[in-house]
């Protein structure tokens, strides 16, 4: 592997990592733990997940990696806290969508070179980026794979 | 910047962004709040920071970055759980470590080049690093900002 390869495979393996963590809990869960608050109070596991996938959906067109797949999402799992809309989705519907999801866009982030990962994401304007020119796509891998392992550290907590 | 200084900047960013996230609540927090526990049951913040210091203080001889600075830590916060072990140190103190180790970690870190990013880290052998070059010193900084971010969405649950 040339130095490039390396860095993308160990980026992307935190990334995976920390998916198939959260693909695990959730998996094991039964449909009344999915429904469980994470602490008392606090959002459902479903919402969670649903919350993740948004999130994620999110990153193919920030990083210009074409059309989402589940804009449906926004309004129950960001743009409101839990329990405000009815899920649009079943348990496994739900689960369908993540693996969709997670799939496609790690497909696309295999073929990253290190240009890529160094260019500007599509919310940062061109002036912003030359002066600050970490806000790229790197910043907004780590940025996500950091955000999984916050909701799976809650998650981890209703079991 | 270079390509290399960019990388660099992107990752340390990730990384100082968690640990400053955690500062500021545990900061905020006063000393019940510190030793409420996370959700009924699970640790307290307290603990869990003291956790985040001992792992954080492992990475100087697992990136050949010198010797540790609290190894005193590791019996109560990582190698029992929640008050098995009395805690050593009081809340203000326990923030001056937090802080130390951070910051001198930090420091190092930022001297880092790509090729000590790409670099194997202390705990693999010659023998499987070279079967695996993701085994580097990359991956154990973007697992800590990981985790640091997993025990941050415990943490504000409590507040």
């Amino acid at each position: 592997m040339t130095n490039e390869e390396i860095l993308s495979v160990t980026v992307l393996n935190s990334w995976k990592l920390v998916i198939s963590r959260l693909d695990k809990v959730f998996s094991e869960l039964d449909d009344e733990q999915r429904q469980q608050q994470i602490a008392p109070g606090k959002h459902r596991i479903f919402y969670l997940v649903g919350h993740l996938i948004a999130t994620h959906d999110r990153m193919f067109p920030l990083l210009g990696l074409g059309d989402r797949l589940h804009p449906e999402l926004d309004q129950p799992y960001i743009a409101n806290p839990d329990r405000v809309l009815a899920d649009p989705l079943s348990a496994p519907e739900l689960r369908r969508a993540w693996t969709e999801v997670n799939s496609k866009l790690t497909k696309a982030l295999e073929r990253f070179r290190l240009e890529d990962w160094l260019q500007k994401h599509t919310s940062v304007s061109d002036e912003d980026f030359v002066k600050d020119p970490t806000r790229n796509q790197l910043a907004v891998v780590i940025s996500r794979t950091s955000h999984v392992s916050h909701h799976f550290g809650q998650a981890l907590l209703a079991k």
